[in-house]
Formats: structure tokens, C-alpha cells, sequence
């Protein structure tokens, strides 16, 4: 059994500003559910349609998991966790920055390929999409809990940074000579505006992915596709 | 000016068997369409919010495009396509091959991917998502005139062909010791099930890409980005 307000709460979990206000996102899906709770972060309050042996869940209907899911197809389990307090995060090792990525299924991947690479921190421009969102949620497939995604000021993090800064552009060395250094930041713009240009002047090593198609093919990548490419090489043993 | 029967026909093609009846498919965006018009592929008509050059155009308000496009966001023109018949394909130099992939997002951003290393093939098994469904027309940039899509039995293809068959498995050779052959067919699983057993016994070099993050991270990565790792390391000069 489901309340009215309980609905009407989880729903207003979907937009930004609510989230802001309450401190919790949802999370969907039993592995994404399991994968923050291992991780030790806290649910408010789980929903599920059949037991999933959490001693806090609460049993609804299939019906009920319908009008509080934000997926097309709703998952058996759904879970309000708690937004963790930002802590102070590590410079050390790779760092991918975002500026501007708009689209969250791109920032969802781009989580779980850092998950993925060992790559803790991740330094999200302000106006990059919200990592709480339900679809950013839903794409890392349960990476969130193991990046640090830090929401701040780009430009002067960049400012005061004395790593090596790295920037995929159209005119820069191949990914294959100059690969990403093991305390490098790779810069990543969005999906339809690139790099911004108060963000490009700061880059040291501009990189660019060779294109190997006709003439009249792609001009550019996805984000994802090219974090994927430059980490690919980077990775290298 | 649009008639209702004109919007019930456009809103039809996207379901895939109105597309499969009516031979018709959706792009938007004007980037899109033109990419499509420049490489060759026949427009049924063009709607327009704001002239675009084309003789054919119909000039339709905002309010009547929103109306017919499938996106949120709608963009100033939207072009019905006629579907291309599918021709005899090439089988040189590199081949993809999917196996159940069913996120349109996915297909799309591969089917960029293709174009961006001059890939001319892709080999779809037939419960792969429709490459005319609007999803992935919309993520493939106007790159879908670049890739020759075949929809076949994905079992009697890998049975019928001499090539290398690559496939990448939780266990096998590092991506960065086994490079995909010049050669080479990649087959792709689906996003949930991954490679189905059937496939599975046709591959002949089994690669996996390295894992760098902690025991407790991502079990797997996004299917499109791990096509472009496997061909970022393929395409390596």
C-alpha cells in the first residue's frame, strides 16, 4: 500500500528542484537498488513488487510501482536514497571534466565508464545535467556510487589546477601519439556546443580522435563515444 | 497548412509496422535531413517551420510541427523518407555485427560510430531494434546514409562467411594484445543478455577490455562504448 502523498512525492523526484529541496533522489532497477546499498548509501525508503529481502522494504502492488516508476517498463524494486553530503574529492590519478553535457543517457555512460576505469572523479560544469536525474541514474547501471561527481565552477577549478589539461578538438595531436597522462584531465564539451571557449583556453594538450570514414560522413562523435576512445588508449599496457 | 490525414500518416511511422507497410520512414533536425538529401535519399515531403532551400518544402507552423515530431523538443524540419531496398552488401574489411541490441540510443550512436571509422557494414540480427525507428535515426546524426544496415539471420550469416569472427567476453585476449583484424567481423551483444549461446559458438578470437576500477564496480559497459573501444584499438596507426 501506497499513500496519495507518497506518490506525489516520489514523482516530484523528477525534477531537479525538488530533489535540491528534499536531498533524495530514486533509483530504479534491483541491481542499481543493491549496488548503492552495498555501497552504504541510504535509502529512505524502498518500494518493491516482490520481496527483495531488505528488512525497510515496503510491499505495492505491480499497479501502484507503475505510477511511481519513471521507466516505461517499471522494475520490481524501487528505491529513495538520500543526495550524500559533496565531500572534498581527489585530484589525484585521471579526472574527466564535462562542460555542458546536456543529455542524460551521455552522462549516465560517461559514470559508468569511469566506474569502469577506475576514474574517481568526476568535475561536472554547473550547467551539466543533474547526476540525480532518474535517466543519468538509470544509464549508470549502479556507478554512481563509485564516482565522485562534483558539481562546481569549471572554469576556475581549471583556473587552479596544475595538472595537465587535455581537450578532444578538431585540430590537435592523434589520441594515438598523445595519449591521456596518468595525472591528466580530460576535458569533454557538449553534445551540440563542444568546449566553450573561456574552457578551451585552458586546455594544454589539444587531442583528436582520427576519423577514418568518407568525406560525407560524421563530423563529430557522441561524448560518451569519445571518452570511451581517448580512456581506451589511455588505458593501454 | 498540414491536413489531419497528413499528421495521422507521419505519427504512424513510428511504429515499425506502419514503416515496414508503408515503405516511409522519419528524420528530424535539419542537419539530419539534409545529410539524408545530399547522400542521395528520396524525401516523400519536407515540412518546414522556416524556409530551408529545398524546392519541395511545405511551409507548417510551429504548433503543427510540434504535432508531428517525436521529439520533445521539436526541431524546424522534418523530412518523411522513402526506406531504401536493402541491396547486396559489401562483405570487405571490417564488419559489425549485433546481436539483440534493442536500445535505439545504442543503435544509433553505433551505427555513428561505423561512419566515423568508415565502417560500410553492419549486420543487425532480426530482433535488433528497426534502424528507421525515429530513436535511432535521430542518434545517428544523418551518419544512416553512410552505413549499409542488413537485417539478416545473424546465425547463417556467421555460418556462411570466412572471416575472423571476433567477439568481446568477460573471459579472453586484452583488446590491447588482440586488436580486431582489418579483416574482422565484431559481434555485439545485447545490452541485457549480451551474445546469445547460439552466436556465441561462432567466435573465434574471444577479447575482453580491461577493467581498471575497484572489485565492487561495473560488471559491464554500455554496448556502443564498447565499440568504440574495440575499434579505437583496431584503428590504432
Amino acid at each position: 500500500m501506497i499513500t496519495k502523498n507518497e506518490i506525489k512525492r516520489i514523482k516530484s523526484l523528477q525534477n531537479k528542484k525538488d530533489r535540491k529541496e528534499l536531498q533524495l533522489f530514486v533509483a530504479e532497477g534491483e541491481k542499481t537498488v543493491r549496488d548503492l546499498l552495498k555501497s552504504g548509501w541510504i535509502a529512505e525508503s524502498i518500494y518493491v513488487t516482490e520481496s527483495f529481502g531488505n528488512a525497510e522494504e515496503k510491499l505495492i502492488s505491480s499497479k501502484e510501482m507503475e505510477r511511481i516508476s519513471s521507466l516505461k517498463s517499471s522494475s520490481s524494486v524501487l528505491g529513495v536514497f538520500r543526495i550524500p553530503i559533496q565531500q572534498s574529492f581527489s585530484h589525484e590519478g585521471r579526472i574527466l571534466a564535462l562542460d555542458g553535457v546536456t543529455d542524460p543517457g551521455n552522462l549516465g555512460t560517461i559514470i559508468r565508464l569511469c566506474d569502469w576505469f577506475g576514474i574517481a572523479t568526476l568535475i561536472c560544469s554547473l550547467d551539466t545535467v543533474d547526476c540525480y536525474n532518474p535517466k543519468v541514474v538509470q544509464a549508470t547501471m549502479g556507478s554512481l556510487s563509485q564516482v565522485n561527481c562534483v558539481y562546481t565552477d569549471l572554469v576556475s577549478f581549471l583556473k587552479n589546477t596544475d595538472k595537465p589539461i587535455y581537450g578532444t578538438l578538431l585540430a590537435g595531436s592523434s589520441v594515438y601519439d598523445e595519449p591521456l597522462d596518468s595525472e591528466g584531465i580530460l576535458l569533454l564539451g557538449s553534445e551540440s556546443h563542444g568546449l566553450s571557449e573561456e574552457v578551451k583556453a585552458y586546455i594544454k594538450h589539444a587531442i583528436t580522435i582520427p576519423r577514418f570514414g568518407s568525406e560525407e560522413g560524421a563530423e563529430s562523435l557522441n561524448v560518451a563515444i569519445a571518452a570511451a576512445i581517448v580512456l581506451g588508449q589511455a588505458f593501454r599496457t
